[in-house]
């Protein structure tokens, strides 16, 4: 009745690095924040504390940041690659790298019309994610979006739905619908231009939220992940979460003043919480795709 | 050696309103934080605990959300300005009023090339804000935004600065400036466009940011202030506060990996604080309009 | 190669509960926040927008407030298991439900050196969680605390470790170690007394960090994680997730000013991030007790 | 018709410091956020980027670092003193001085019953703060907290307010009163046991909260200011802010279940938010004490 190590895992998170790409007058930003994470054969460090086998974390963000200029960043996902690579083929006992990419976008500034050559100023928008696993049963490539915050004023109902002993909604056929998008997509080939794809499945899923007559914030994400899917044949999987911001109708008819769905509290907490999967069902195996940490969220 | 009651004041912070305007198939939404806080004769509240002068915060919630259908949010100075007046001259006690109001702004969703009429996104850029003091000495409008998160990468040196003991500092003619500028503006006038100038004034403020070879960031905030209130005369003092957001040159060079201004640590805290007011020597008396709370920042 | 919808749950996030037991003049508090989530057949509200099976997250929100007071908050772990039992096995289309509680902890204000009747401090430190799952495969109870603030001001070291072209920190033998804990643990049994456990296990972890002296915040951590299990035969595996919250020296010597593990600069960011798993060789399968979300951290 | 530069300071932020003291076997620990700020002759640093009287805000670090051991952290007001007086007399073009602290409280970790001589955990409540001004019209010394949350379940009415067009909330005679107080104390000597002074203005304040039969929050803060300077004569001052934090009593009737007080929404947003100044009618002039930055909050 031993205790035993079971999964585990070590890195360096969250290292803010910013790249600036400045081969010509014409500056290039790429902004980061990139979290790396090892394993292996580590159970000495945890059972007796020896380190023999553990590349520090701050080496892991030498790495992060020298990769930047020495590697480039065409895009996190192929920067994320080359990191994982380089941790499972270039520093011997380790066995899986895991590297977890936030890039925050940025806009130029615009000067008498002209868009600046090294100016920006900070988008503010969703942030591009990606996740790469390398190990020995493979490489596997994860990207994605958070916090894309979307409303519609109408189009969005919700009826019809179960009632119990504690169920005072009311029905609706016009209310707004309000998420702060989180999205993952797995892909199914490593051949993909990489940037190209990003900018068109954000516009897909913006495209399904706003024209689809939504009877439920389930039904809009089916009908945004599909869209994806369909488009793009080397997305297997796509994971959605999205908070069901709420925005309740303010009784300002006690004050003699109508309110036909034009007057809002956006509520803080609580909020509804939807989460999906939709995936093809000839799809490769996730393998350590999803595989994020040693377990806990 | 009695103890007494000095400045004071009570309201109701952080009123989340999102307003519709519905009144066309093309919809239009304001998204506001409203804060109103009320000052008069209130000694009894705090000494005695006796209520009949205290319109409850809660009355000057259904108030903010009431009007902003009632009197609409044409913009956020009108509105603040239509709230102030109501508490002021529609209930007794109350003899001034403050109305804090931050603004989100939202872009629509594009769909086949098209903006939509009722989906946006939340644009997460700068916030606008307004603020609005109404009392027996007269109406105060302060205009700003914060959060402007802007960055350049070169055209920004740090030299010729005062050296002590303590300066470790190297010199430098070619750095990343980056900060979250905060910037309010006074208004001598209420004849305002006031959504025209708004736009203006942060164009102005980008532009000067960008193409100001700057050898500091006082430097920097001079010129921004200055080009707004050359292009406004109706804008009597500017006063800005802005982070030194530091971007620290990797040392890559450890590892034989040049970096020549290309990758940076984008650092948390600590950071440089710039703070500085620009004022018109004929201006008039700031009187009310400044003073946001009763004492404490 | 049809689209499928896979993993999928719904439900309310963060309903914030405060219950007051008032059956004495000497008043208990239990501070919660409570997220429920539903699972079972809701493919019709993906794919169609059909809501028949579909549970108002409102309706979950009512239930969470209603059995505070009907079945009471003995423990959250009780308390989970309540609300979980309820939806699977009174709400007919549910299968399974996953309850998730934050519990926030308070202090009696002490007045005249007697604790008060109905007056609190919040406490501050750790958040107490847990975590219920119930389906048909069973009932599954997870432990745990978050945001747990250690330092160690000496007893870390740090040395031996595996050197690479990147790596440039030097070997310690006397640092500052501290950490925000992240601990879970899984009950093989729900024949325990919850709220007897918890701060016994909070006391052996901060026993453990305190004691040893650490080669390594992995070493910690497999110390912390056996002494919890060696205790509570009950637990059957232990998840622990650590950030190595650095404190460097900062460089005073330059100034003339010794420096001998006496002033530090405490970062934010990057962060050393430790994961673990510690688990009995003969424990009973998971099952559904560590499955959060659908899909995504 | 010039535009001229106002007030402006300029210094560095949040410079995140430890300090242990390690005299003994028994350490000691003081945990600091400290921002510094300088006043001068620095126009040319904003019109035409002179910097030759700009002390870098990095240096201002520097010092601020290497003061925590060459000077010590006896206390945060002691230690602002030093600091701001040394910029103020040791560098010539520096006239005033603003330094601000944050003190975070740790405890130590019990182990077998003992306190531990060199581990702590965070104590997570309220937060020291400290303003010092140093300029050549004296020496100003503000203590104080913040983010101190109480919560008194009984005890607190609100009833006989005045009431217009717009006021629906009902009167109370038992409800839940919550706050996150922050407080700020001005002293008019500085000949005071800092340290001393600190917990008895805690525990005045907290015993007022919890005692006082309260009729409006207003009233508990009066009543918490006067306790304090009733009890010592260099207070010449006190500035309270004390947000309203709502806990509505959640409708569980609809589902016939009684809630006498027991069962709370704890909101979010919207909050009240009330601002009071106490003050002696013989207080000596405030001066500089309380002009924390150059006019923006």
């Amino acid at each position: 009745m031993a205790i035993i190590l079971g999964d585990n895992q070590y890195g360096k998170a969250e290292s803010r690095i910013v790249r600036i790409v400045r081969d010509s007058p014409r500056h290039e930003i790429r902004d980061l924040n990139v979290t790396t994470a090892l394993r292996g054969p580590f159970e000495p460090a945890y059972l007796v504390g020896d380190q023999s086998n553990v590349l520090p974390t701050d080496t892991q963000k030498n790495t992060a940041y020298a990769f930047t200029k020495s590697k480039g960043v065409e895009s996190i996902e192929q920067y994320g690659l080359d990191l994982a690579r380089h941790f499972v083929h270039e520093i011997d006992p380790v066995e899986g790298a895991r590297i977890e990419i936030e890039e925050f976008a940025w806009e130029r500034a615009v000067v008498d019309g002209t868009e600046h050559d090294h100016t920006w100023l900070r988008k503010g928008q969703e942030v591009r994610t990606a996740a790469v696993t390398v190990d020995s049963s493979g490489e596997y490539v994860i990207g994605g979006l958070k916090d894309l915050v979307l409303l519609k004023s109408t189009g969005s109902e919700f009826a019809g739905f179960l009632k119990d002993e504690y169920t005072t909604l009311p029905e609706t056929h016009d209310r707004v619908m309000a998420t702060a998008l989180d999205a993952k997509w797995r892909f199914s080939s490593l051949d993909v231009d990489w940037n190209a794809v990003y900018p068109t499945i954000k516009a897909l899923m913006v495209t399904e939220f706003a024209t689809l007559q939504s009877l439920a914030l389930q039904q809009t994400l089916w009908h945004m992940g599909t869209a994806v899917m369909e488009e793009f044949p080397f997305i297997a999987e796509v994971r959605l979460k999205a908070p069901n911001k709420h925005h309740f109708d303010y009784d300002i008819g006690r004050f003699g003043v109508e309110n036909h769905g034009e007057v809002f509290f956006a509520s803080d907490r609580a909020y509804g919480l939807i989460e999906a999967t939709l995936i093809r069902d000839d799809a490769p195996p996730a393998g350590e795709a999803w595989r994020a940490s040693a377990g806990l969220a």
